[in-house]
């Protein structure tokens, strides 16, 4: 059996942390949902491959990736090599390296359909900017998004409500459910040309809920109506881009968008974020003034060209899927084997988890947990991500720990 | 005599550039506001200390300093240092790394009256943080901006009517004349109990247009009005941040602030902004949800703390105040030898210059672009910036260039 983690120096630099930061650690790195917190580490030391190690000095197979950046493992050689490369040239400067337009090209030929790239840092810049441009390009103001799609923490891109967004910030957003086209086509009959664009992520991937593949023909149902509608169609590939499918996730499930963001495993953890678009949509996109202090850097643009150029070379799309899969049906048959019922959804590079019949999430929560403090570093609330750095000893590995923890939480009295 | 620049290779990247990014180049790294265009580079290839190579091969003396990140001169090796140090470890994980709390401890001991720190990647991530934290504190909606201010291009800090900004985006945004507490106090009267927040930068620095610094008394009545009435006064540093003074430029104009913006250079062109406020608005700040996919990188961090060490050490501000007001002062006796009176505005860190008695600007325009292609890269619409790496050799030799421009243009007929 595996010694429990103790996380005696993260509490107390947490501890520290809550002086000097609010919240301590805030965001989606907030460990408020991370149920029990004594079960997480709170501040990283170091990591390679799949694996980081806290300031304890315990170590875990990662199976956040930083929340989907890490797609190639933790300092993968040859992207910290083109890195390291373009800053001995230089990073930020007072014109752009040519590594933007060679990044640029070679986003054009590997996303499937898309004509231009524009770079920024945030996910949540590109989604902003999308929506920008699919208002000045068709003169209208409102955007269909999906109720629980995620875009980021802008105003806009948050429920009124929330604290410190106004009702105004998001006026002209209109929330339908997810999988629902006939939603799509009432709200455009209820506000006849005044839909500027459709935003939503490739499949519906919220938090603290099971994760839901597009039904079949839905995509295509809501291009036809798009299209008909002369509505610009933007996908949201900031969490699934290049792990479905190295072309775009919109290749995976079969459609055409006009806009796609990415972000996260563009760059391996490199800040960087794109939009990309069609021809149709260029000029208005250069129209709109947007801009930020960083977005010309040349170090993340070379991490990002290797990044492409290691996902490719390696398939990493189809490696993170087979790991997927086998530890979804390592996991679930694991879990059987305790008396429980676990429902993986969504792709299997992503995959979310419940335990069922635990509608209060506490006894999955407390699994989670009792994984975490012996190696395999689950969240309770949101999707985990895979990467191509993930091995079979990896995987072997957590599926003990996934056996252990299951027994430390005990068999499933009912279902013996 | 300088034989002048040429630029085949910026040319020719430039049109590839165009064929897969709108725009070609973007933002504030448009060519468009260079006129001509023919006088400037487009892309750069390497650069070290105060200087960049373009892809000609053409040598500049930079006055833009990336806009802003730069401040101790590129590949400036104590901050690559700790830089690659700390990517050894790991950089973008799924926890935030130790630095992040150190770098939260340095920045309120070196900032005065500011009680925490929250880091993000854009100067516009924290510009609209401040508007939220201010929001949910007071519980009201409108922001007092100043015209022609400028605090990033989320649609907020846009104005109504430019591409993809719709009316809504700024409902609640409330213009007013730079150094004018007079408006102030009339707006305040105009919106009893709904002014959430002020925001200004330090001093007024639009583009093409003179720079202004506070009237005497201007931030202490801004200051008294806004404790008077309960508003959150935000400065928007992202610009003169450390320049002026490494405590925060309140402390240059003498005032306290509520919410203080960092960004450009915090970290010496590494990724990262901070807001920063008092204790009394804390707990505010930690109820708003925002957060992003790079915020709690560990190699900016480093970078920045290591940036704030080397600004203390050599005195940076102290730096380019002298090379500022010796710059300025060469430049005017330079001017003035060939008829021409120089005017310079704003702080000498960051002077924005204009030929009087040339209100088209066409002149001015000229004579930045001769001196840009002889080797000082000067833009005509914007403040310039130096930095604590420019030299007594580049000084020497930018005024040589100036002279030698001024000689181009030739001298003023009016005024010989």
């Amino acid at each position: 059996m595996t010694t429990p983690y103790t996380y005696e120096n993260s509490r107390r630099l947490f501890e520290k942390a809550a002086g000097v930061i609010p919240c301590g650690i805030y965001g989606h790195f907030s460990p408020a949902p991370l149920v029990p917190p004594e079960n997480y580490p709170f501040f990283a030391q170091k990591a390679s491959g799949a694996r980081f190690t806290d300031i304890d000095g315990n170590e875990f197979i990662d199976y956040m990736c930083a929340y989907g950046p890490m797609v190639l493992g933790y300092n993968c050689e040859p992207v910290d090599r083109a890195a390291l490369a373009q800053l001995e040239k230089g990073n930020c400067l007072s014109c752009p390296g040519p590594v933007m337009v060679e990044l640029a090209e070679k986003l054009v030929n590997t996303v499937a359909q898309m004509d231009w790239a524009f770079f920024a840092k945030n996910g949540n810049d590109v989604t902003s900017y999308a929506l920008m441009v699919a208002r000045h390009a068709t003169g209208r103001k409102k955007i269909v998004a999906i109720r629980g799609g995620y875009h980021g923490t802008a105003p806009w891109a948050q429920t009124f409500g929330h604290h410190g967004v106004t009702e105004e910030d998001a006026a002209h957003m209109v929330r339908i459910p997810w999988n629902d086209a006939a939603a799509f086509e009432a709200v455009l009959e209820q506000y006849p040309g005044q839909i500027a664009g459709f935003i939503a992520t490739p499949y519906h991937h919220p938090v603290f809920a099971d994760n839901e593949m597009p039904a079949q023909g839905y995509w295509q149902k809501i291009e036809a109506l798009c299209r008909k509608h002369g509505v610009v169609l933007i996908v949201d590939d900031i969490r699934c881009g290049f792990r479905l499918d190295l072309r775009g996730s919109h290749v995976y499930f079969g459609f055409t968008p006009d806009l796609v963001c990415f972000c996260k495993a563009i760059g391996n953890g490199y800040p960087i974020s794109a939009l990309m678009g069609t021809d149709a949509l260029k000029s208005a996109a250069a129209k709109v003034f947007y801009t930020g202090s960083y977005w010309f850097s040349a170090v993340p643009m070379a991490a990002a060209i290797a990044t492409l150029d290691e996902m490719a070379r390696i398939n990493a799309a189809a490696a993170m899927l087979a790991y997927g899969e086998k530890l979804r049906d390592g996991l679930i048959e694991t879990a059987r084997r305790h008396g429980y019922d676990l429902k993986v959804s969504g792709h299997p590079a992503m995959p979310y988890l419940r335990i069922t019949d635990d509608p209060s999430l506490m006894l999955h929560q407390r699994w989670c947990g009792e994984c975490t403090r012996r190696g395999a570093f689950f969240t309770s609330h949101h999707n985990w991500f895979v990467s191509a750095a993930h091995t079979e000893e990896d995987l072997a590995r957590t599926l003990e720990i996934a056996d252990e923890a299951f027994a430390v939480i005990g068999d499933n009295p009912q279902k013996k």
